[in-house]
């Protein structure tokens, strides 16, 4: 059997630990873990565990650029599949509006309902939230094809994201799939009458 | 000095509880709270606090259905003030955008994210939040004084609510007001457009 080259084994274990501290943060709430026990959950030695990540911190913050970049990644690669003209924006509010329905939203979400009364946390994620949620933005407005100079298409954009995680609270304690698509609906009509406007605001 | 009637200082008593409850959820979390914690905070002896409240689930429940009719009072009492024709839209609609950016999201979402992963929490927490969630949208249609019958005002209304928790959320870890602000007006702008059209969908 060939060996792995060693940076590419090492970058295995990065992404293992990762997707299981996600995953173990989502189930137990970050209170419920440590990194002794993400690194069992990743059938990874502590050992290691702790080179690559010294803190639970080091783990959230590596995680949340990981999450970002493969949303945006995912959003990138639909979008490839979505047709040209007014049926687009119906198709890329879809993707956007179902973008934090997901496990990694839940695991996110007790992170954040942590950094709110923790200090330490709350200085890793602030500025990951701010790059992450930037970047969403700008894919946004790269989809739906907008521009931004035009009074009001910003705004309208932001608020397509805020809606979007707003769908995804109302998504955690139960299946809100069918409301959902009803939302999708109505607010893909709303933007395609608002930003096919003349941008009067 | 006069002395409360015993229901009075009763429902005192209760009330001081589910205000302690809620502080403390939002600054410690729910895993760093206890009966006992919460009615220290409170003044109340932790027998009486028993007595009110067997365990931490039944306080949220009450809390959770004081905070939705505080809220509900809220928006109706300050609905009183705002002017009737067009610039009443704006009235409403920053009102409801700005409902959940206040120390009650913080505790209400910690709620949440604990549910996530907590069978008995959940149980508790999805028909309250259920009933509270249709008594907001039915004051938000009635203060809008639309018409649910016209397609797509429905859904227009629910995404105006899911917008606000979304706006609740990117308000946790850090001030949000001034991009809220923009949002708002945008918002109130294309609701206006939308509502006030020949209903089209």
């Amino acid at each position: 059997m060939l060996r792995e080259p060693q940076q590419e084994r090492s970058r295995t274990t990065r992404r293992r630990l990762i997707e299981a501290a996600m995953d173990c943060i989502g189930e137990r709430g970050w209170h419920g873990v440590t990194v002794a026990v993400i690194a069992e959950r990743a059938g990874v030695s502590r050992g290691a565990a702790q080179h690559h990540f010294p803190t639970r911190e080091d783990l959230v913050a590596a995680a949340v650029e990981l999450l970002g970049e493969s949303q945006i990644t995912e959003l990138r690669t639909k979008a490839d599949g979505l047709p040209t003209g007014a049926s687009r924006i119906f198709g890329v509010v879809e993707m956007v509006l179902n973008l934090y329905t997901g496990p990694m939203f839940r695991a996110a979400l007790q992170l954040w309902a942590v950094a709110s009364s923790d200090e330490q946390l709350r200085g890793t994620l602030v500025p990951l939230e701010a790059r992450v949620g930037r970047e969403a933005h700008r894919v946004t407005v790269e989809l739906l094809g907008v521009d931004e100079a035009k009074p009001g298409v910003r705004e309208l954009v932001q608020a397509t994201l805020d809606l979007a995680r707003g769908l995804g609270l109302a998504n955690l304690l139960t299946d809100d799939t069918r409301r959902r698509r009803q939302i999708v609906r109505e607010w893909a009509h709303t933007l395609e009458t608002r930003l096919s406007g003349t941008g009067e605001a």
